[in-house]
């Protein structure tokens, strides 16, 4: 099975609404819920691909429960999250019917308590030995220390197990310093990280700061791939418009089910840009149009990079 | 004990935000989440007057169980919900903290089966033999027949208990042909019951179609109330400045204990703006200051009515 670890879960909740005007009363015409955060998200594309997935982490409260209630029904994910007393957030999308834009209001997460943090972390010992690859992936909740995925990055590797990881800030350049397999930044991620906003340069500073393979995405600019075998550029064979929600876990589940199939990166990088716009193109956010996903595999551009930095 | 009914109750959730701008994602400062619903407040402000109030209504899901955890740890409150396959509606008011303006995004409420509303009227039936007097308070949610307060209104009567209605729309207008003993419509509620933009005409107009005694709040105009007794206006001393989140059920408990406390009516009027007027200064949104309150039921006026309409 392919592990992912999500330290700050969510109930994503989408509200429709005619349109967000500030300061006055509106009906929600239309309620979503789906459990959230960036783990749980590329667990869910792992699964619809066909492969186990297995989701741990943080959940709590009433959110927590309805979170787990949710993961239970779904073929091929495991739910391993370690109860918390504090309750995981919600996220709220509200998306206005006139123009489609969005508006996201972001709870900050429970407090996380020690003892918490040690049986997350007896947890995390006990599933590493069955997992093929694990994703450590977003924002850290209050009272995790944050040096955390620095700390999970040194134990999935001492069992052998290729990680990787997808966060930011100060989380993202402890967890780098421990030599993860592959991180996948945004392009100002990239840049928070390195100082450069060259993507290329900025690219091949993070596998100087330790990171063996460096997949930037770079929005309508597609991936760009650093890795020991080789450089490469993949995009969508058009710009896409829709809703970006989920994408980039989307590209996450691409890689990793790549990597444990063994594909070559050029198949990797196609298969990440195609399930990343189908997600654009799906109807609801974050989940992924396989009409699209099929086609786009055909169709995505992946080229060998050459240029110096 | 008072019985109050909120057919649909709801989780009260409170974001608190820098400045909310449509379109942009936001970091939620904080939450906090209480249990809502018209009648719910009634109760909540009855129970710290000293009056013991039981909760009826519906309630289920997650949402369901959080209101129901708070209510428990009430004193002098009764959990009496009925619980119903569907999941309780939230609410969510997004303060900005720089204005200080309220955005409110109000979900629609759980479809209830004819099955749940048919064990509701059985609750109802149960409670009512205890209830010194009862308050109807709020939106139905859908699947609920429009003529539902007509209905509980006639078997409060049958029962001989006192019966109060806050409602708005068709509810409000089928609600008053069953002859409820007070109605309480703010402005709006009363022009759209009555056809009349004049308060006193109108409020004369809702009692000969069926309410016995009709009390309308005019927000900074006061209470108006014309009943058996005679006719009123009641003021609080000075135009308040704060949120009027609450104020409306605030009012509402005012009238309904000075009614099983057999005050007359200018003291219920005077509990009532001054319950109304304290819940407005209170620091949280729907909470009562009970300072404020001490102070206006010294300084509220209630005058006598005597232009003819």
């Amino acid at each position: 099975m392919i592990l992912t670890v999500t330290l700050n879960t969510a109930l994503d909740i989408t509200y429709r609404v005619r349109s967000l005007r500030p300061h006055t009363s509106h009906r929600v015409s239309d309620v979503i819920e789906r459990p959230g955060g960036k783990g749980v998200n590329v667990a869910r594309v792992l699964a619809a691909l066909g492969h186990e997935a297995t989701v741990t982490g943080f959940a709590g409260g009433v959110t927590g429960r309805a979170i787990r209630d949710q993961l239970t029904g779904t073929s091929r994910l495991t739910d391993a999250l370690v109860p918390v007393a504090g309750a995981t957030r919600r996220t709220i999308a509200v998306v206005d019917q006139l123009s489609g834009d969005t508006t996201q209001l972001n709870e900050p997460g429970p407090q996380i308590e020690p003892a918490e943090w040690g049986a997350f972390l007896d947890r995390y010992d006990e599933l590493l030995p069955s997992a093929s690859a694990v994703a450590l992936c977003g924002s850290l909740p209050p009272g995790v220390p944050v040096g955390a995925y620095a700390n999970l990055v040194r134990r999935a590797r001492s069992f052998g197990v290729p990680v990787l990881l997808d966060t930011s800030g100060e989380p993202l350049r402890r967890g780098v310093a421990a030599r993860p397999d592959i991180i996948k930044p945004n392009a100002d991620e990239l840049a928070e990280l390195t100082g450069s906003h060259e993507p290329l340069r900025a690219t091949q500073d993070a596998r100087r700061r330790g990171a063996h393979a460096v997949v930037a995405s770079l929005g309508a600019g597609g991936l760009l791939a650093v890795t020991p075998e080789g450089r490469w550029r993949a995009a969508p064979p058009a710009r896409l418009h829709g809703n970006p929600t989920g994408a980039g876990d989307s590209a996450v589940a691409g890689l990793l089910s790549g990597l444990v199939e063994r594909l070559p990166w050029p198949d990797r990088l196609a298969r990440a840009v195609a399930l990343s716009a189908a997600t654009v193109r799906a109807t609801a956010a974050g989940e992924f149009d396989r009409e699209v996903y099929e086609e786009m595999l055909e169709r995505a551009t992946v080229s060998a990079e050459f240029s110096a930095a």
